[in-house]
């Protein structure tokens, strides 16, 4: 039975987790996190009776345990978020935190030898050398939660590294495929927000529009599938259908296919290695009737080139890549810069950087200070 | 390593088999038979240096064992065939022989321990049952070689039984698609051997141009992959790219993909359980750019229906199903009746047919010349 700690429980994936669990009785949820949603995780405790749970404001955890009494544990801050993470109790740790706050509790859970259902994009981005020695060193399994990634470990299931020739991750292609340079000048905040087929969170969104996000999943597969950058190539399927395919050196392509809907990557980490069945609406081809695939515009889309510049300059560079991009969607959503200004940031701090090699979490998260004042003092 | 006996090395299958082997060094051709084409047998004796070849009629054998010398043996008829099929040397058999002349060499070569690389149609068709029992008990290896079939194959490699809700055959449509029942009134000869996409022998081409070949493959199906009829579906796919797909209790669909080539699935055969590299062009998707599905039209096409029919029926209706096909198709391509009778044919003579068990081969054997009578004295 998976005993499970969600860490980031009110975000998107947090919550299609829970409606996950809901359908699948046999996982226990031991604990919950959330950041500024302290209403909904109130809600989650009513429902699922964690033995813990962690905000990150001192004072409001307080005012919560006041609230609702002593069968939860609340506790606070990045201590309480490696607490949960490292309980005797559980196996299995979704990591469905946005941003580089997923980096500690991800490596303590590891070395306390639980299995990791992966959904922060940045702990393999920025740490993926030292996650992926840990993950071998201590023997846990690494889960994809990302629909991209699922559809690579699915198509993979079984099949021996050695007959992998590459890895295609579709993309939607996000709200502006198709625009020209000067027209994505003039994009709003609000055209970047509304995404054509999946519904995340804000920040997930906006990297969608960009294909930073893509950029981030072509890093994320590197570490997580063992490949060379020349390896992962990226087509855009606007009907994210086909989730990602593998092509092995026979020249077959294996595909994985379904309607987009996260919870059914989640559900496989969850379920990992068994399937399970579900009441989700199911894909029928037919009724879609049209699947179509293009090249990525790598002239007009220069967020994804930039991803495949950081994965061959190495070491620390994709902590700048994506660290910028963090702070840089942050103060787009602030209304601060411009839609353009985010790719530009992004540039502009790889330029600057200095490759390092990063051997732990504190020299990733120096790089990462480094990187953010960069951005700010631009 | 790989030692074989191809049964019909000359037909569309045969030759695309020894390309394949051309290019991978370490198979060795012990076998090979022919019918008719006995130049062709010979340019693949003096390339490949079988031990033994069988061509159907002694006198031609004679007049080949002459000019040949006797550095190859040459064998004659249905002997012959069951011979290269059991010889202690080889390990695998390719059955590319069409037609139910492939089912006693087939059974043979099984209870000789044999693996069998399955291209003949008819074998599961109408002898699932025995067939699958066969293979049951001597412990060998079934492998398909039709490119869905390969495809499933390839999609469950690994998966539990019990986690298949049901596999989805692609059918390019034959060059009918769209037609109405009236249009198809006045299909020709020649506008029914114009296959859009696959390259492939006459009798094939006629049947996938009915969907009969297709009804053929879901009988084929349930006996192979262990299916009930509702769990084998069709979805027409003109592009021929996406080659038949495996629908997971979860809603997870995977597929297959390639080029429209037979050397892909015959190699994949071979090798298996490894996959082997080739020189053959690769798929790419952006520059396929569109790939379409659809229901079939079973008003028009009748003939996919039948199939789903005699699955129904159960025990020797099946054999009808297929005789009957092949003495019609051999009827319309000697000109001798129209298009749609392929079609009114089947369903007469499965409308006269009462459903028998049957136990053997002869039993089957039995049904065949039945139904072949029945076509005839319509």
């Amino acid at each position: 039975m998976r005993k499970i700690t969600i860490l980031g429980s009110t975000g998107s994936i947090g919550k299609q987790t829970l409606e996950v669990i809901r359908e699948q009785k046999n996982i226990e949820v031991v604990a919950l996190t959330a950041n500024q949603n302290i209403d909904l995780l109130e809600q989650q405790i009513l429902e699922f009776n964690p033995k813990c749970v962690v905000v990150m404001d001192e004072k409001k955890a307080q005012q919560l345990q006041k609230k609702i009494g002593h069968k939860t544990e609340v506790l606070w801050g990045m201590d309480g978020l490696i607490t949960v993470a490292t309980l005797s109790e559980i196996n299995l740790v979704v990591t469905a935190v946005v941003g580089m706050i997923g980096l500690r509790p991800t490596i303590a859970a590891i070395k306390s030898g639980k299995d990791i259902a992966l959904a922060n994009k940045e702990t393999l981005v920025t740490a993926g050398a030292i996650i992926m020695d840990l993950v071998k060193k201590h023997k846990v399994q690494l889960l994809p939660v990302d629909s991209e990634h699922s559809a690579i470990f699915q198509c993979l299931d079984g099949a021996q590294a050695s007959t992998v020739a590459s890895i295609i991750l579709t993309a939607s292609g996000g709200p502006f495929r198709g625009y020209s340079k000067e027209r994505l000048e003039e994009v709003t905040l609000e055209q970047a927000l509304k995404h054509p087929n999946w519904s995340m969170g804000a920040k997930i969104t906006i990297d969608s529009s960009t294909l930073v996000n893509k950029g981030l999943e072509v890093i994320e597969a590197k570490w997580l599938f063992d490949l060379r950058s020349e390896q992962i190539q990226v087509v855009v399927h606007p009907q994210s259908i086909v989730h990602s395919m593998v092509e092995f050196i026979d020249g077959s392509i294996i595909a994985q296919m379904g309607l987009p809907d996260m919870k059914l990557p989640i559900q496989y980490a969850l379920a990992y290695p068994d399937r399970v069945s579900n009441s989700y609406p199911r894909l029928k081809l037919s009724e879609i009737g049209i699947l179509t695939f293009e090249e990525p515009d790598l002239q007009v889309f220069k967020g994804l080139g930039l991803a495949y510049d950081a994965l061959k300059e190495g070491g620390s560079m994709p902590i700048v890549y994506n660290a910028a991009n963090e702070s840089a969607v942050d103060m787009f959503l602030k209304r601060e810069i411009q839609y353009n200004d985010i790719v530009k940031i992004i540039e502009n701090a790889m330029l600057k950087h200095d490759v390092a090699q990063c051997t732990d979490e504190t020299d990733v998260i120096e790089i990462e200070s480094w990187t953010r004042n960069i951005v700010r003092n631009r």
